[in-house]
Protein backbone atom coordinates (compact mmCIF):
# COMPACT_ATOMS: atom_id res chain seq x y z
CA UNK A 1 0.00 0.00 0.00
CA UNK A 2 1.25 3.27 -1.19
CA UNK A 3 0.96 5.75 1.66
CA UNK A 4 -0.23 9.18 0.25
CA UNK A 5 -1.51 12.48 1.52
CA UNK A 6 -5.34 12.07 1.92
CA UNK A 7 -7.85 12.66 -0.85
CA UNK A 8 -11.31 12.16 -0.89
CA UNK A 9 -12.20 9.32 -3.30
CA UNK A 10 -9.31 7.33 -1.07
CA UNK A 11 -10.90 4.09 0.24
CA UNK A 12 -9.46 4.90 3.35
CA UNK A 13 -8.63 7.91 5.99
CA UNK A 14 -5.98 8.61 8.99
CA UNK A 15 -6.25 9.38 12.25
CA UNK A 16 -3.07 11.72 13.05
CA UNK A 17 -2.23 11.80 16.81
CA UNK A 18 -2.38 9.20 19.31
CA UNK A 19 -5.91 10.27 21.02
CA UNK A 20 -7.76 9.72 17.77
CA UNK A 21 -6.01 6.84 17.20
CA UNK A 22 -7.04 5.49 20.25
CA UNK A 23 -10.51 5.70 19.80
CA UNK A 24 -10.11 4.40 16.59
CA UNK A 25 -8.95 1.40 17.61
CA UNK A 26 -11.48 0.94 20.42
CA UNK A 27 -14.63 1.59 18.69
CA UNK A 28 -13.86 0.69 14.71
CA UNK A 29 -11.10 -1.82 15.38
CA UNK A 30 -11.98 -3.93 12.67
CA UNK A 31 -11.53 -1.00 9.93
CA UNK A 32 -8.00 -1.07 10.76
CA UNK A 33 -5.33 -0.99 8.04
CA UNK A 34 -2.08 -0.14 10.59
CA UNK A 35 -1.08 1.76 12.99
CA UNK A 36 2.21 3.50 12.70
CA UNK A 37 4.11 4.95 15.64
CA UNK A 38 7.00 7.00 15.60
CA UNK A 39 10.18 5.90 16.53
CA UNK A 40 10.78 8.76 19.04
CA UNK A 41 7.62 8.19 20.68
CA UNK A 42 8.13 8.34 24.24
CA UNK A 43 4.91 7.58 25.92
CA UNK A 44 5.68 3.97 27.07
CA UNK A 45 2.27 4.16 28.35
CA UNK A 46 0.26 5.15 25.82
CA UNK A 47 2.36 3.08 23.41
CA UNK A 48 0.95 0.09 25.88
CA UNK A 49 -2.00 0.61 25.87
CA UNK A 50 -2.31 0.61 21.73
CA UNK A 51 -0.80 -2.63 21.86
CA UNK A 52 -2.76 -4.09 24.62
CA UNK A 53 -6.12 -2.87 22.56
CA UNK A 54 -4.75 -4.42 19.41
CA UNK A 55 -4.05 -8.03 21.14
CA UNK A 56 -3.90 -10.52 18.20
CA UNK A 57 -3.81 -7.72 15.91
CA UNK A 58 -0.45 -6.15 16.60
CA UNK A 59 1.28 -6.91 13.90
CA UNK A 60 -0.55 -4.16 12.34
CA UNK A 61 1.74 -1.78 14.63
CA UNK A 62 4.51 -0.23 12.31
CA UNK A 63 7.32 0.92 14.39
CA UNK A 64 10.29 1.00 12.00
CA UNK A 65 8.65 3.99 9.29
CA UNK A 66 9.01 7.58 10.24
CA UNK A 67 8.73 8.69 6.54
CA UNK A 68 4.86 8.34 7.10
CA UNK A 69 5.00 10.85 9.53
CA UNK A 70 6.35 13.86 7.41
CA UNK A 71 4.24 12.49 4.40
CA UNK A 72 0.81 12.48 6.31
CA UNK A 73 1.30 15.50 8.71
CA UNK A 74 2.43 19.05 8.40
CA UNK A 75 2.19 19.12 12.12
CA UNK A 76 4.95 18.28 14.62
CA UNK A 77 3.83 16.60 17.61
CA UNK A 78 2.17 13.84 15.71
CA UNK A 79 3.95 10.19 16.93
CA UNK A 80 0.57 7.88 15.80
CA UNK A 81 -1.25 7.75 13.10
CA UNK A 82 -4.15 4.98 12.36
CA UNK A 83 -4.99 4.37 8.69
CA UNK A 84 -8.66 2.59 8.46
CA UNK A 85 -10.91 1.45 6.09
CA UNK A 86 -13.98 4.11 5.09
CA UNK A 87 -17.60 2.40 6.48
CA UNK A 88 -21.00 2.94 6.08
CA UNK A 89 -23.50 3.43 9.13
CA UNK A 90 -26.65 3.60 9.47
CA UNK A 91 -28.96 5.36 12.33
CA UNK A 92 -30.47 4.24 14.60
CA UNK A 93 -34.34 4.76 14.30
CA UNK A 94 -34.73 4.52 18.37
CA UNK A 95 -32.50 7.73 19.10
CA UNK A 96 -32.37 11.01 18.85
CA UNK A 97 -30.19 12.33 15.61
CA UNK A 98 -28.55 15.98 15.01
CA UNK A 99 -29.05 16.44 11.18
CA UNK A 100 -26.77 19.05 9.48
CA UNK A 101 -28.30 19.92 6.34
CA UNK A 102 -25.00 21.27 3.92
CA UNK A 103 -22.00 21.13 6.52
CA UNK A 104 -19.03 23.37 4.70
CA UNK A 105 -16.49 23.00 6.71
CA UNK A 106 -14.60 20.26 7.66
CA UNK A 107 -13.21 21.66 11.18
CA UNK A 108 -16.80 23.12 12.18
CA UNK A 109 -18.26 19.30 11.43
CA UNK A 110 -15.65 17.70 13.54
CA UNK A 111 -16.37 20.04 16.50
CA UNK A 112 -20.17 19.56 16.06
CA UNK A 113 -19.76 15.61 16.05
CA UNK A 114 -17.36 15.97 19.26
CA UNK A 115 -20.49 18.24 21.17
CA UNK A 116 -23.49 15.93 19.79
CA UNK A 117 -21.82 12.66 21.50
CA UNK A 118 -20.92 15.14 24.70
CA UNK A 119 -24.80 15.25 24.95
CA UNK A 120 -25.77 11.69 24.08
CA UNK A 121 -26.57 12.66 20.75
CA UNK A 122 -25.07 10.02 18.86
CA UNK A 123 -27.15 9.88 15.38
CA UNK A 124 -25.95 12.43 12.89
CA UNK A 125 -27.86 12.55 9.53
CA UNK A 126 -26.08 14.98 6.34
CA UNK A 127 -27.91 16.32 3.90
CA UNK A 128 -25.79 16.33 0.92
CA UNK A 129 -23.74 18.69 -0.12
CA UNK A 130 -21.43 17.99 2.59
CA UNK A 131 -17.69 17.81 3.40
CA UNK A 132 -16.32 14.95 3.47
CA UNK A 133 -16.53 13.31 6.61
CA UNK A 134 -13.77 11.24 6.81
CA UNK A 135 -11.74 13.82 6.02
CA UNK A 136 -8.26 14.50 8.20
CA UNK A 137 -9.54 17.55 9.87
CA UNK A 138 -13.29 16.69 10.58
CA UNK A 139 -11.61 13.03 12.28
CA UNK A 140 -9.20 15.91 14.37
CA UNK A 141 -11.71 17.92 14.96
CA UNK A 142 -13.97 15.67 16.13
CA UNK A 143 -11.04 14.48 18.69
CA UNK A 144 -12.03 10.44 17.43
CA UNK A 145 -15.68 10.87 18.42
CA UNK A 146 -16.53 10.44 15.41
CA UNK A 147 -15.73 6.42 15.86
CA UNK A 148 -18.17 6.16 18.64
CA UNK A 149 -21.07 8.06 16.57
CA UNK A 150 -22.86 7.04 13.32
CA UNK A 151 -23.14 9.48 10.99
CA UNK A 152 -25.90 8.93 7.25
CA UNK A 153 -25.57 10.83 4.43
CA UNK A 154 -29.14 12.04 2.32
CA UNK A 155 -29.98 13.36 -0.62
CA UNK A 156 -32.24 15.43 0.30
CA UNK A 157 -34.38 16.05 4.02
CA UNK A 158 -37.20 14.61 2.11
CA UNK A 159 -35.35 11.13 1.93
CA UNK A 160 -34.34 11.62 5.47
CA UNK A 161 -37.74 12.13 6.88
CA UNK A 162 -39.24 9.44 4.65
CA UNK A 163 -36.67 6.92 6.27
CA UNK A 164 -36.94 8.60 9.89
CA UNK A 165 -40.77 9.23 9.87
CA UNK A 166 -41.12 8.83 13.39
CA UNK A 167 -38.87 11.30 14.33
CA UNK A 168 -39.92 14.93 15.24
CA UNK A 169 -37.79 17.71 13.39
CA UNK A 170 -36.49 20.99 15.58
CA UNK A 171 -35.13 23.41 12.88
CA UNK A 172 -33.12 25.76 14.52
CA UNK A 173 -33.11 29.03 12.55
CA UNK A 174 -33.67 32.63 12.99
CA UNK A 175 -37.02 33.28 10.82
CA UNK A 176 -39.32 32.43 13.40
CA UNK A 177 -40.49 33.85 17.28
CA UNK A 178 -40.23 30.36 18.91
CA UNK A 179 -37.41 30.86 21.71
CA UNK A 180 -35.39 27.87 22.77
CA UNK A 181 -34.90 30.02 26.01
CA UNK A 182 -39.10 29.34 26.71
CA UNK A 183 -38.97 26.00 24.89
CA UNK A 184 -40.20 22.54 25.81
CA UNK A 185 -39.28 19.79 23.90
CA UNK A 186 -41.14 16.99 23.29
CA UNK A 187 -40.21 14.16 25.75
CA UNK A 188 -42.63 11.59 24.28
CA UNK A 189 -40.87 11.44 21.13
CA UNK A 190 -37.79 10.59 19.27
CA UNK A 191 -36.38 14.37 18.18
CA UNK A 192 -33.90 15.36 14.92
CA UNK A 193 -32.00 18.43 15.77
CA UNK A 194 -31.87 20.42 12.62
CA UNK A 195 -28.78 23.06 11.59
CA UNK A 196 -28.07 24.41 8.01
CA UNK A 197 -24.55 25.72 6.87
CA UNK A 198 -22.23 27.98 8.10
CA UNK A 199 -23.17 30.77 6.04
CA UNK A 200 -26.92 30.80 5.18
CA UNK A 201 -28.67 28.38 7.93
CA UNK A 202 -31.60 26.90 6.78
CA UNK A 203 -33.94 27.45 4.32
CA UNK A 204 -37.99 28.19 4.52
CA UNK A 205 -38.47 25.03 4.19
CA UNK A 206 -37.37 24.00 7.22
CA UNK A 207 -40.41 26.31 9.42
CA UNK A 208 -42.94 23.73 7.91
CA UNK A 209 -41.15 21.43 10.93
CA UNK A 210 -40.81 22.88 14.29
CA UNK A 211 -38.55 25.91 14.29
CA UNK A 212 -36.58 27.19 17.20
CA UNK A 213 -34.40 30.59 17.43
CA UNK A 214 -31.53 30.75 20.13
CA UNK A 215 -32.06 34.20 20.83
CA UNK A 216 -29.02 36.51 20.78
CA UNK A 217 -27.94 40.05 21.56
CA UNK A 218 -28.45 42.06 18.36
CA UNK A 219 -25.24 43.13 18.84
CA UNK A 220 -23.72 39.79 17.06
CA UNK A 221 -24.87 38.85 13.44
CA UNK A 222 -25.00 35.38 14.75
CA UNK A 223 -23.49 32.86 16.97
CA UNK A 224 -20.81 30.38 15.12
CA UNK A 225 -22.75 27.07 14.18
CA UNK A 226 -20.92 24.95 16.75
CA UNK A 227 -21.78 27.34 19.60
CA UNK A 228 -25.25 27.29 18.45
CA UNK A 229 -25.50 23.38 17.78
CA UNK A 230 -23.67 23.26 21.46
CA UNK A 231 -26.10 25.14 23.06
CA UNK A 232 -29.03 23.17 21.54
CA UNK A 233 -27.54 19.73 22.34
CA UNK A 234 -26.96 20.66 25.99
CA UNK A 235 -30.27 21.89 26.34
CA UNK A 236 -32.04 19.39 24.89
CA UNK A 237 -30.06 16.65 26.90
CA UNK A 238 -31.09 18.46 30.45
CA UNK A 239 -34.73 18.51 29.19
CA UNK A 240 -34.89 15.14 27.72
CA UNK A 241 -32.11 13.00 28.35
CA UNK A 242 -30.63 10.60 26.31
CA UNK A 243 -32.53 8.29 24.56
CA UNK B 1 3.34 55.32 8.20
CA UNK B 2 4.83 52.21 6.61
CA UNK B 3 2.45 49.47 6.52
CA UNK B 4 3.64 46.00 7.50
CA UNK B 5 2.04 42.05 8.31
CA UNK B 6 1.19 42.53 12.15
CA UNK B 7 3.78 41.84 14.86
CA UNK B 8 2.20 41.92 18.60
CA UNK B 9 4.33 44.95 19.80
CA UNK B 10 2.87 47.57 16.90
CA UNK B 11 0.76 50.49 18.59
CA UNK B 12 -1.76 49.89 15.73
CA UNK B 13 -3.68 46.52 14.65
CA UNK B 14 -6.03 45.47 11.37
CA UNK B 15 -9.75 44.80 11.07
CA UNK B 16 -9.14 42.30 7.31
CA UNK B 17 -12.94 42.33 6.18
CA UNK B 18 -16.03 44.49 5.78
CA UNK B 19 -17.96 43.45 8.46
CA UNK B 20 -14.80 43.88 11.44
CA UNK B 21 -14.14 47.30 9.99
CA UNK B 22 -17.53 48.39 9.99
CA UNK B 23 -17.73 47.54 13.87
CA UNK B 24 -14.27 49.49 14.30
CA UNK B 25 -15.57 52.39 12.64
CA UNK B 26 -19.72 52.54 14.48
CA UNK B 27 -17.94 51.35 17.97
CA UNK B 28 -13.80 53.24 18.02
CA UNK B 29 -13.87 55.49 15.40
CA UNK B 30 -11.48 57.73 17.21
CA UNK B 31 -9.07 55.32 16.98
CA UNK B 32 -9.03 54.84 13.09
CA UNK B 33 -5.91 55.96 11.50
CA UNK B 34 -7.35 54.79 7.52
CA UNK B 35 -9.56 52.64 6.10
CA UNK B 36 -8.35 51.17 2.90
CA UNK B 37 -11.23 50.42 0.44
CA UNK B 38 -10.21 47.70 -2.86
CA UNK B 39 -10.25 49.59 -6.96
CA UNK B 40 -12.50 46.50 -7.43
CA UNK B 41 -14.51 45.86 -4.32
CA UNK B 42 -18.18 45.89 -5.65
CA UNK B 43 -20.42 46.28 -3.12
CA UNK B 44 -21.75 49.60 -3.55
CA UNK B 45 -24.17 49.97 -0.63
CA UNK B 46 -21.46 48.61 1.69
CA UNK B 47 -19.19 51.16 0.32
CA UNK B 48 -21.67 53.92 1.00
CA UNK B 49 -22.29 52.98 4.28
CA UNK B 50 -18.70 53.03 5.27
CA UNK B 51 -18.57 56.50 3.84
CA UNK B 52 -21.75 57.58 5.81
CA UNK B 53 -20.38 56.84 9.20
CA UNK B 54 -17.34 57.92 8.63
CA UNK B 55 -18.60 61.12 7.62
CA UNK B 56 -16.34 64.62 8.01
CA UNK B 57 -13.35 62.14 8.59
CA UNK B 58 -14.03 60.42 4.94
CA UNK B 59 -10.35 61.78 3.81
CA UNK B 60 -9.03 58.81 6.12
CA UNK B 61 -10.93 56.65 3.50
CA UNK B 62 -8.04 55.30 0.73
CA UNK B 63 -8.89 53.76 -2.26
CA UNK B 64 -6.09 53.69 -4.52
CA UNK B 65 -3.77 51.59 -2.88
CA UNK B 66 -4.63 48.06 -3.77
CA UNK B 67 -0.83 47.10 -2.66
CA UNK B 68 -1.63 46.73 1.15
CA UNK B 69 -4.26 44.01 0.28
CA UNK B 70 -1.62 41.36 -0.74
CA UNK B 71 0.58 42.73 1.67
CA UNK B 72 -2.08 42.15 4.86
CA UNK B 73 -4.15 39.50 3.70
CA UNK B 74 -3.58 36.05 2.80
CA UNK B 75 -7.34 35.44 2.31
CA UNK B 76 -8.39 36.59 -1.74
CA UNK B 77 -11.84 37.65 -0.06
CA UNK B 78 -10.66 41.09 1.47
CA UNK B 79 -11.73 43.96 0.08
CA UNK B 80 -11.50 46.71 3.22
CA UNK B 81 -8.95 47.10 5.62
CA UNK B 82 -9.13 48.98 8.58
CA UNK B 83 -6.06 50.14 10.75
CA UNK B 84 -6.46 51.62 14.33
CA UNK B 85 -4.31 52.68 17.28
CA UNK B 86 -3.97 50.06 20.69
CA UNK B 87 -6.50 51.25 23.17
CA UNK B 88 -7.10 50.07 26.43
CA UNK B 89 -10.21 49.89 28.47
CA UNK B 90 -11.98 49.51 31.86
CA UNK B 91 -14.30 47.02 32.60
CA UNK B 92 -17.72 48.45 34.65
CA UNK B 93 -18.22 47.86 38.09
CA UNK B 94 -22.04 46.99 37.51
CA UNK B 95 -21.84 45.00 35.51
CA UNK B 96 -21.54 41.03 35.14
CA UNK B 97 -18.19 40.29 33.93
CA UNK B 98 -16.31 37.14 32.12
CA UNK B 99 -12.69 36.18 33.10
CA UNK B 100 -10.15 34.57 31.16
CA UNK B 101 -7.50 32.74 32.94
CA UNK B 102 -4.45 32.32 30.34
CA UNK B 103 -6.12 31.62 27.05
CA UNK B 104 -3.64 30.89 24.63
CA UNK B 105 -5.76 30.36 21.23
CA UNK B 106 -6.33 33.95 19.30
CA UNK B 107 -9.44 32.12 17.17
CA UNK B 108 -11.14 30.87 20.18
CA UNK B 109 -10.66 34.09 22.17
CA UNK B 110 -12.02 36.05 19.15
CA UNK B 111 -14.98 33.37 19.11
CA UNK B 112 -15.83 33.78 22.95
CA UNK B 113 -15.75 37.50 22.72
CA UNK B 114 -18.40 37.26 19.88
CA UNK B 115 -20.47 34.48 22.06
CA UNK B 116 -20.10 37.02 25.37
CA UNK B 117 -21.28 39.64 23.18
CA UNK B 118 -24.25 37.84 21.72
CA UNK B 119 -25.56 37.19 25.45
CA UNK B 120 -25.21 40.37 26.81
CA UNK B 121 -21.84 40.05 29.15
CA UNK B 122 -19.77 43.14 27.44
CA UNK B 123 -16.92 43.51 29.84
CA UNK B 124 -14.15 40.31 29.77
CA UNK B 125 -11.39 40.49 32.22
CA UNK B 126 -8.29 38.39 30.98
CA UNK B 127 -5.16 36.27 33.79
CA UNK B 128 -2.27 36.78 32.39
CA UNK B 129 -0.13 34.91 30.09
CA UNK B 130 -2.57 35.50 27.43
CA UNK B 131 -2.59 35.76 23.81
CA UNK B 132 -2.37 39.48 21.74
CA UNK B 133 -5.95 40.61 22.55
CA UNK B 134 -5.45 42.58 18.96
CA UNK B 135 -3.98 39.81 16.93
CA UNK B 136 -5.95 40.40 13.48
CA UNK B 137 -6.95 36.83 14.28
CA UNK B 138 -8.86 37.15 17.43
CA UNK B 139 -10.25 40.78 15.61
CA UNK B 140 -11.31 38.37 12.64
CA UNK B 141 -12.82 35.66 14.87
CA UNK B 142 -14.38 38.09 16.89
CA UNK B 143 -16.31 39.44 14.11
CA UNK B 144 -15.60 42.73 15.08
CA UNK B 145 -17.82 41.78 18.43
CA UNK B 146 -13.98 43.02 19.94
CA UNK B 147 -15.08 46.67 19.83
CA UNK B 148 -18.35 46.33 21.38
CA UNK B 149 -17.19 45.01 24.74
CA UNK B 150 -14.58 46.12 27.14
CA UNK B 151 -11.60 43.82 27.89
CA UNK B 152 -8.77 44.50 30.63
CA UNK B 153 -5.80 42.65 31.61
CA UNK B 154 -5.04 40.99 35.17
CA UNK B 155 -1.82 39.64 36.53
CA UNK B 156 -3.71 37.74 38.94
CA UNK B 157 -6.98 36.07 39.88
CA UNK B 158 -5.87 38.10 43.02
CA UNK B 159 -5.29 41.12 41.33
CA UNK B 160 -8.72 41.18 39.91
CA UNK B 161 -10.53 40.19 42.90
CA UNK B 162 -9.21 42.81 44.81
CA UNK B 163 -10.58 45.68 41.64
CA UNK B 164 -13.75 43.84 41.84
CA UNK B 165 -14.50 42.26 44.93
CA UNK B 166 -18.27 43.26 44.36
CA UNK B 167 -18.21 40.06 41.93
CA UNK B 168 -19.32 36.65 42.62
CA UNK B 169 -17.37 34.23 40.60
CA UNK B 170 -18.62 31.50 39.27
CA UNK B 171 -15.45 29.21 37.93
CA UNK B 172 -16.56 26.66 35.22
CA UNK B 173 -13.99 23.24 36.00
CA UNK B 174 -14.34 19.60 36.14
CA UNK B 175 -13.20 19.24 39.28
CA UNK B 176 -16.70 19.92 41.69
CA UNK B 177 -19.94 18.26 41.59
CA UNK B 178 -22.63 21.12 41.31
CA UNK B 179 -23.77 20.85 37.96
CA UNK B 180 -24.38 23.41 35.64
CA UNK B 181 -27.19 21.60 34.26
CA UNK B 182 -29.01 21.96 38.27
CA UNK B 183 -27.61 25.00 39.10
CA UNK B 184 -29.36 28.26 39.98
CA UNK B 185 -27.20 31.24 39.50
CA UNK B 186 -27.35 34.26 42.14
CA UNK B 187 -29.79 36.51 40.66
CA UNK B 188 -28.89 39.64 43.24
CA UNK B 189 -25.30 40.10 42.79
CA UNK B 190 -22.78 40.95 39.59
CA UNK B 191 -21.50 37.48 38.19
CA UNK B 192 -18.29 36.55 36.85
CA UNK B 193 -18.23 33.80 34.73
CA UNK B 194 -14.22 31.97 34.94
CA UNK B 195 -12.53 29.85 32.22
CA UNK B 196 -9.17 28.50 32.02
CA UNK B 197 -6.86 27.44 29.22
CA UNK B 198 -7.73 25.27 26.26
CA UNK B 199 -5.36 22.51 27.48
CA UNK B 200 -5.55 22.40 31.27
CA UNK B 201 -8.37 24.35 32.18
CA UNK B 202 -8.73 25.99 35.82
CA UNK B 203 -6.38 25.50 38.81
CA UNK B 204 -7.41 24.49 41.95
CA UNK B 205 -7.24 27.55 43.32
CA UNK B 206 -10.74 28.44 41.65
CA UNK B 207 -12.49 25.88 43.61
CA UNK B 208 -12.36 28.36 46.82
CA UNK B 209 -14.58 30.41 44.37
CA UNK B 210 -18.20 28.98 43.41
CA UNK B 211 -17.27 25.96 40.84
CA UNK B 212 -19.86 24.56 38.22
CA UNK B 213 -19.23 21.56 36.13
CA UNK B 214 -21.35 21.49 32.77
CA UNK B 215 -21.81 17.78 32.48
CA UNK B 216 -21.33 15.99 29.35
CA UNK B 217 -20.46 12.18 28.30
CA UNK B 218 -17.97 10.30 29.69
CA UNK B 219 -17.46 9.02 25.91
CA UNK B 220 -15.92 12.70 25.00
CA UNK B 221 -12.66 13.89 27.12
CA UNK B 222 -14.00 17.84 27.08
CA UNK B 223 -16.08 20.26 25.43
CA UNK B 224 -14.10 22.23 23.16
CA UNK B 225 -13.47 25.83 25.19
CA UNK B 226 -15.48 28.22 23.22
CA UNK B 227 -18.23 25.49 23.47
CA UNK B 228 -18.41 25.46 27.22
CA UNK B 229 -17.94 28.82 27.43
CA UNK B 230 -20.88 29.44 25.36
CA UNK B 231 -23.16 27.05 27.10
CA UNK B 232 -22.00 28.68 30.21
CA UNK B 233 -23.30 32.06 28.49
CA UNK B 234 -26.41 30.93 27.52
CA UNK B 235 -27.29 29.42 30.98
CA UNK B 236 -26.65 32.60 32.91
CA UNK B 237 -27.84 35.03 30.05
CA UNK B 238 -31.28 32.82 30.30
CA UNK B 239 -31.66 32.71 34.13
CA UNK B 240 -30.06 36.13 35.01
CA UNK B 241 -30.80 38.60 31.94
CA UNK B 242 -28.85 41.21 31.31
CA UNK B 243 -26.87 43.96 33.52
Amino acid sequence: MKIQKYKKDFSYSYTLGAFPTIELIKFKKDQIINVYIHSSFSNKEIRKSIFDLLKKEETKIIENDDKIFSKLSDKENVYVIGIFKKYEMKLDNSSHHLLLDNPSNTGNLGTIIRSSLGFNVRNIAIIKPSVDIFDIKTIRASMGSIFSVNIALFDSLEEYKKEYSNHKIYSFMLQTSNLLQDFRFDKNTYSTLAFGNEAHGLDDKYLKETPIKIEHSTKIDSLNITNAATIALYEFNKQVGNK
